[in-house]
């Protein structure tokens, strides 16, 4: 592809620009010395992440009407307490718990990477199953500047529905073939290349923790780049 | 009210935050300089904005069904052209001036302010007629920060419509009574005020230009502030 032959970025975020697992699983940690509660908190932050795909999948779907993504984290959230003998943990403890996901760190590279887009001509965007609120509370809280907070949320689906993609390029009044679609998931970047999406594939190696096995880097995507500021010098900015 | 009660505050753009008047009548000038026209631009300018409430509010009322703004600007200046003697104006120059709405230059006070309030808890977000992706555009342009873009398209309506409001609040997830709407036009104010969001008026006394007559500040609006950061400063940011 022509480098700059796009007008618009849009980004994910859980993974891609922040680092849900130390995060999450440093919020855990905290909840659980106030409350005296003890656990593996990244086993319990991992096997919250792993009911993300089949809790959403329901809504895309159709088996489930949509919900919001707090709603949904809330209920992944009550099925794995007990699973980790955390069944005890109260409500205030459980809405904090969820509100976690609106604190996350991001990766370090995220921030001035985006910066650098930002003084570009590239309109800049989150693309993320977050809610616009998640996403303008999360975006702020982690220093991540964005031109504008798209959300699965406007398309009443979650990723990877089509029509969470051809929403926001609607949204922003491009085709989608001007828009580079940035993930360190697969099948996001899959979803986003079916309806006509450019796609950059930014490999998160430390994801899933420094123990988890290794991410093929799919096949098919129009750019790989080691991190955000490495993708802004490919795409000539 | 409680100076600092309020969890977010959405920004009108076109008058509050932008000056329209002075960066459309330029771009007109422009236009009119490489096609050999002449006119009173900043007539022109008044008369095409004057076209804007009576266009939108035929999409509020349903007489009309919903079109981006970029659509709505484009009926209206096909309308007022002719009145200038301005009907000779062709397909490509119309499609720029459209595009002139995307290129507002902001007060000077805007963008300070906005930055103080972002580095503030408030969320600062729009909440324009503007489409999402002109304001991505003209908030990029203008080097207006905000936390997240939202806009009246995403309630298929336009300001004053109570849904445009009560969508923002609830994609934001946040009780109209923790929102502060900031507008420099008594009714979308008072609009905002009806479904339960907290008001700030800025006057903005330039807005028609230097003749103009005097705006009366509204009555029943929580807050006066002269600009972006004499808001900043009430609000105790």
């Amino acid at each position: 592809m022509d480098a700059m032959d796009v007008d618009a970025a849009l980004f994910d975020v859980f993974g891609t620009m922040t680092d849900w697992r130390s995060s999450v699983s440093a919020e855990l940690a905290v909840v659980g010395a106030r409350t005296g509660l003890t656990a593996d908190w990244a086993a319990v932050t991992d096997d919250w992440r792993r009911l993300y795909r089949p809790y959403l999948g329901k809504v895309v779907t159709g088996a489930m009407p949509w919900r919001s993504l707090d709603d949904l984290h809330r209920l992944m959230l009550d099925e794995v307490l007990p699973q980790h003998g955390l069944g005890a943990l109260g409500e205030a403890e459980r809405v904090d718990l969820v509100g976690a996901w609106h604190r996350l760190r991001a990766w370090p590279d995220a921030a001035p990477g985006l910066e650098i887009l930002h003084y570009s001509r590239l309109i800049t965007g989150t693309l993320s199953n977050g809610g616009v609120g998640l996403l303008a509370r999360l975006t702020k809280h982690a220093g991540l500047r964005f031109d504008c907070v798209l959300s699965a949320e406007l398309a009443k689906s979650y990723k990877t529905d089509p029509q969470v993609y051809l929403t926001a390029a609607g949204l922003l009044a491009l085709e989608p073939h001007r828009i580079l679609m940035v993930a360190c998931h697969p099948d996001d970047l899959e979803a986003a290349a079916r309806v006509g999406f450019r796609t950059a594939y930014i490999p998160r190696p430390l994801e899933w923790g420094p123990d988890a096995p290794p991410v093929k880097a799919p096949a098919g995507v129009d750019l790989v780049a080691e991190d955000v500021p490495a993708l802004a010098r490919v795409l000539g900015v």
